[in-house]
């Protein structure tokens, strides 16, 4: 599936970092879903880099839908939607082509695609193409929100601190970038949801994150802390509150067995610095095969952790709009 | 894909702990791969409870391949692998019935399959089911090792330590069960593997990983450590070594843009403690909707630490046949 | 996908011809149809060989049921069923091995498969693997009558002629064998199953049929005749009856953009004539390279025109409910 | 997959027939091919309208390449093509809302999307939308030719005569429609492609032609002559000439068991007559949920047997690079 992902319900990704548009097909949607155009504009306007502590490379987002909406309304035909991109600097990159951005994939899609990458940016790789996640996700959490699932991710720590905001302007005046955690939660799922083996719910999330361009490690509840933990702490025990079968504690993240048990879906997703710092660095230019410095130029966020909160978020709504589909129907989510 | 993973080389388990039978097939797997019985057996033992740290049951896994292996070597057509179950107690469980093991797939199964699970010992979601994967790895294993790709799982720490066998005498002594850490490294595998969004290498690692009971956590390379550190020291610097491409450092634990790079691939995966504790448990009755108490006979390991390696190992070596077979094509691997 | 057809409900076959077992694997059924072994026995008993116009290579057809079925129902995990190979006699095929059988895959698997092919009786090839379909067509089959779905597949002709039983004892007694035309009636789906592309129910159902042995033709409704009508004599005309909509001719055999209109679902399938006979044929040894004349023993049908018909039926079956499980969700076939 | 086809290349077509743009995405294509705009442009010009025996909506097919090619080079990356509608009429069909065009996808887009259909012009079951499949097609055809394979689709009757200008003057004149029988032939593809079950040649070839609309048969080789046919005349004797193996006779359309054996693939598809005619026709309102006569105004083909030839060549083209591609990887096609 490579650019794509879903089963009933399929994202699919294309675009460049420097071609004209860049976009996404978001197909099996249930007709009759309602389409705010404001509302897609809002969820892009939070992955737009803000304030000094993000990129200057603003872009406007003028997002069309090219398809699958009528009248307001999803109709069950697959969405299309464009998104130009408007401010791009390809002489930024014309110099740097051959050497490789240490973390970057320059070397590995040199690698791949055997020289014919579109180099420009980061081209296929770049973090750009996930405003077409962003506009698609949109559709998927208004559709959601009307099942009551509400899915929110937010910044736990920074640079290993929690004054996020120190964290990356320190970084950034040292002419450096920082990583961070974020963690997402998930209410409202009913319990059900996932399958035994190869779709559990967490690796269907997991496998949606990891596409995500920084993402090194995926965990679960407790996840890593299970490590050091013994079973009579780490077992939730069941109980009954309001008549629910619930459980007193919650270091499954609300999973069992690949299946939501009803308790809040928790994980936490951890984001390296951005591979593109200011810093002289060492590497080689895959052209000439020669070791060589590198200084980047352009335009970088020195963090990432603020602006992959609404890609996480949106991402996942589209993976989970995909598991209750095959689990209720593709009319389910109308 | 539910109980199936892949893409061209397509792994489907099926069975039950209280099953006459357990099995897999493995489908997509070039043609012309020698195929040893003996080393089936062996992969199979690795996986088996040995010693007073792991459970009573022991199975004889007396496999029979049922198709797809002619005159000792893979023809191509689907290899299907059955085990018998021998040594299992019904009667443990059947007690049990409704009251939900803390931590364990009873209750989501339950809601999942509407009250049609078979609940004996886990039914479906048994670990027993990880034989199937272990048996047909066997052959993976081998098609990858004529490529010279080797892949070794091994356990990082235990209960937060590294005296594996004493955490685990401990817990056990205290009718408990804990968790730990283990690291995989796979070597030998070319640059240029891998997609760049949705079938990153990384993710579709991951989600064979979350297949497996008891994974609650993925980590590439520094994985969450990188939450921590800033880009110039976990970039990891491109270098000339014996006129090769690679990298100085790891961070990346050999993944760029979801692409392979050349360089060791590493990850660790979070396991959490046995579910399963002799130790009384509170816990609900889903039958009869009401709080009960709990306490697990049965036959239990106390940690799976150990016995998870060779399944993590078997597993990504069918992903990655796979992963190589989408590049190279369904020939590549003979 | 290769040995498995579906999305949400998944078929898989493996097996050869004179292994010790063939089987299917039948994933992502709901939970809680019943299954009774005496329907599957008797659907098995309709595809076995029976009177002089068919082989007198009989199979006792012992299925069992190896996962996924408890205590009479489906579980919702994956359903295997094993069927034994019991009445095989390699020798009769050993002798004949790089001489390929005219209209038979014998040369196109050695060249697939770089002759590692399990070569006996057609191997993985062989018509004795559609007893995997027809043992898991069975369970499809109750799990659409409960909906109120019926198929069923008749003989439309036999070597030109309506007298089928004269037409193969002709063919027969020539040492020759005779192709057919089969029609398959599906009543009570609903209207709105399909999609409008990709997965058209022509498009699922004609390459479910397809992989059956000897099916070289499918039409839908009107199918060929299609080429020589006008528009306003093909068209079917929609009208009330009983105050629901439907059509007063039906050339569109019940399908309209892909997807069902709620009037019977029919299409014809064309069965070559067994591509075993007695006669002497030209062929070539494909391991010597050399021109060769041919003799085929064995045993043989010299027409495969009435036991086809199960297999399509339980094929399309199993399809009907992958595209029903789509629409309405896993759980909507209970 | 719904509107997407393919395993390792895959298409996924998107737009409506009176929105502002269509399109297509084709991923997993090889880098390094070739891409010629001229080529494509001269694809799509075959597909127009042409001259008094066709519709006048003729479109100027201002395609673009949104993505995926750079430098005249496929990337290896998804190529989005975009194609703006620009000779629609939407108010021809606003009048008709909800009255069914019979044997058109009115009604059963009406019950699939719940009324949210776009429903100008047949939507999102356009014809226009085939555009997109031409247009991505020709990249397709030149990866295939640069290894030797040929794909050429060319009318062989209408309304069952071969006089195909006349025919369709006559129902023109007749404010009626005709159908057709379409032959594709296939030259140059390897021995050894397709898989033995559900990926069969035959099944994957006929999956995707009953994709587009108006096809409502498919028969490989003799296809539906074998029904009358004797195995000793329908067989097709292997020989050897110039020192390669191939058969005498072709009865088999060049595929046996599902896999190609180096001959041509031959296989015919019936057209139905467009079912869009002038004459006054008997309907159903699905609103009002009352008969109705029907009279469809708009500029409509008399015939789509000429327009339907590039179509199914392009489409063919796709799945076979798929096939190729999962054969011998991703770069095989390069």
């Amino acid at each position: 599936m490579k650019n794509s992902i879903g089963t009933n319900v399929i994202l699919t990704l294309f675009g460049e970092s420097h071609g004209d548009e860049i976009g996404a097909v978001l197909d099996g949607m249930a007709p009759g879903i309602e389409v705010s155009e404001a509302f897609i504009a809002e969820q892009l306007s939070k992955r737009r880099p803000q304030g000094p502590t993000e990129t200057a490379r603003v872009e406007k987002d003028n997002f069309r839908i090219v398809s699958g909406v009528f009248n307001g309304f999803t109709t069950g035909a697959p969405i299309c939607i464009i998104i130009p991109n408007e401010n791009k600097r390809s002489a930024d990159y014309e110099a740097m082509r051959g050497k490789a951005r240490p973390s970057h994939a320059d070397y590995t899609a040199h690698i791949k695609y055997c020289g014919f990458e579109d180099y420009r940016g980061g081209g296929h790789f770049s973090g750009r193409i996930t405003a077409g996640i962003v506009a698609a996700g949109a559709i998927a959490l208004k559709a959601l929100e009307k099942k009551g699932v509400r899915i929110e991710t937010s910044i736990l720590s920074c640079g290993g601190g929690s004054d996020v905001e120190a964290e990356i302007m320190s970084a950034k005046n040292d002419l450096d970038s920082v990583g961070g955690k974020v963690q997402t939660v998930i209410t409202g799922l009913q319990a059900g949801v996932g399958e035994p083996w190869f779709d559990s719910l967490e690796g269907v999330i997991a496998k949606a994150l990891f596409a995500i361009g920084g993402v090194k490690g995926v965990e679960f509840g407790a996840g890593f802390k299970f490590s050091e933990m013994r079973g009579s702490e780490a077992n939730d025990p069941f109980c009954i509150r309001d008549g629910k079968i619930c459980t007193t504690t919650n270091n499954n993240g609300g999973i069992n067995g690949g299946i939501s048990n009803g308790m809040p879906i928790v994980f936490n997703t951890a984001v390296k610095p951005t591979p593109s710092i200011a810093k002289e660095q060492q590497s080689v230019d895959f052209i000439t095969g020669e070791e060589c410095k590198l200084e980047i130029k352009g335009r970088h966020d020195p963090a990432i952790v603020r602006r992959i909160c609404i890609v996480i978020t949106s991402l996942v709504a589209i993976v989970l709009c995909d598991m209750l589909s095959l689990k209720g129907g593709t009319d389910s989510l109308r």
